[in-house]
């Protein structure tokens, strides 16, 4: 069996307002992101699409981080563009733009030596495209899954097909309780929980994380910051931390699960410092450590 | 040295609507929360002011408790009435109605017998009486002091001079921003701190609560509840908990400060579960001890 962690999603330039500042084609994207913060804890494969105007610099450096591109696909045209705002509070950013440009016409290639990888992500991409990503592959340990309230809305009757078929649902409150259409964030997981996915993954921003996990329910506080850049990309890193810890660990029992998510936080984290994944990129292991050892004291009762 | 917990504080009726229902003349007030959660713990000592309407059942009720009451005023007039009602998310009441009654010429008179005593918490009043309160007694071991956005905006200096004479601020999430001008929850804390108290705790309602110890942070989700029926007097019922937990002890140092929020949250959750204290006049000892243990867990690594 392969080692490692496939990922499938978004490659993409953003243009990025916060109250920090803004940013032109800052990189981004949902795999890309995941690619950057998950390449510090195991083997990344990655498939996604690019356009001629991707830089390859940005591609030979996540070859230089171990990160398979064997499945990035580079065709005519442009790479996906997305603009948007955040407010004063740093909260869900608004949309100014869209463009699918090169996106519009993916459809997710797994190479066949991806076929057996025992770890999967979905990034936030349609939920039909991540579907035919499970169809082309042999069940994996463990797959997880992110998604938006635009497909959640907009797609719900694809989303359901596929959340049968997963292990695992990272979303924050606000898509829990769409999808869910329960106000109370219990009642919403147990929801979630019957419509497929065994894990639940919680994510409430400043308010930190909660695993909602067969054998129990795990709380995690933000990892503490006081100025924060950008949060875009934030989502993806945590997940990139959680599920690079899994496969790097090779497991995925409640213990290792709430350790991941300690090395989510610490990853969401620094993608909230600077934009694009500037900090994540400069994040020594070091300083990854650090972080986790105050997450761990800041929930330790000793 | 006399043993257990001075509160000092509001005893009041209260007309409630919550999304769960409503209930007029239900028992509450600061003090009157705080008595009926902290005597769980340890003995408590009450300084308030209740009018001739105030039924006898309940003081018999208190004292049945072992809450002291010899520093209950007890006069003409009729009882501190607030009327509220609660949004969809059980968030921030909105103030319907206030009659101060024989709440507007109250003066807190702390009987000599309760001058030694180790804890002390000064419920939400005005800080001009809360101030009264620790001019006439001996420095205690621990003064903690809950207050609100009224006060903050209103009485800012009265404020500013009470928080110079305090060991431990008990505050929301917006009540610390208003108060620090700092948008970011740690600057607002640092800045708390700079204010006078060493010891900050944040409530953050279903998000938990934080606590910020000259000796570290620690953090803490909300008990799980799926139906809330009122959340009057969780705040006060928080402070109870944690404050009776660190009488009952007899210290204060981080490790038991972590403790008793423990203690808190459980005692809050009871709060939520019904109106007035109704639900935790009914938590048994075995109760609260089981609802510590599942929050333990949600924060357990191991």
């Amino acid at each position: 069996m392969n080692k490692g962690l496939l990922i499938v999603g978004s490659v993409a330039f953003d243009d990025v307002e916060t109250p920090a500042g803004r940013r032109e084609r800052s990189l981004g994207g949902s795999a890309n992101y995941f690619s950057v913060a998950a390449s510090r804890f195991a083997p990344v494969h990655l498939v996604a699409v690019v356009g001629q105007d991707f830089p390859q610099d940005h591609l030979d450096y996540l070859g230089a981080q171990g990160v398979d591109l064997s499945g990035l696909q580079k065709v005519e045209g442009e790479t996906f563009f997305w603009k948007g705002v955040y407010g004063a509070d740093f909260g869900d950013a608004k949309t100014l733009e869209t463009k699918l440009n090169v996106f519009e016409h993916f459809s997710p290639q797994i190479p066949e030596a991806y076929h057996h990888l025992p770890y999967v992500f979905l990034g936030n991409i349609h939920p039909t495209l991540q579907s035919q990503v499970l169809d082309q592959i042999q069940k994996p340990k463990l797959v997880g899954v992110d998604t938006m309230n635009f497909w959640i809305s907009g797609e719900s009757a694809e989303l359901a097909k596929l959340l049968k078929k997963i292990d695992l649902l990272v979303v924050n409150e606000g898509e829990a309780r769409l999808l869910s259409n329960q106000k109370n964030i219990y009642d919403a997981v147990n929801h979630i929980k019957k419509m497929g996915p065994s894990i639940v993954v919680v994510k409430k921003g400043a308010h930190g994380a909660m695993l909602f996990h067969p054998d129990g329910v795990f709380a995690i506080p933000a990892y503490p910051l006081s100025h924060l850049v950008d949060p875009t990309g934030a989502g993806d890193s945590f997940a990139a931390g959680m599920m690079g810890y899994i496969a790097q660990h090779h497991q995925h029992d409640f213990k290792t699960f709430k350790h991941a998510l300690i090395y989510g936080t610490v990853m969401a984290s620094f993608a909230c410092q600077g934009f694009s994944f500037d900090r994540v990129k400069e994040a020594t292991a070091t300083e990854i450590e650090e972080r986790a050892v105050t997450l761990r004291k800041m929930i330790s009762l000793d």
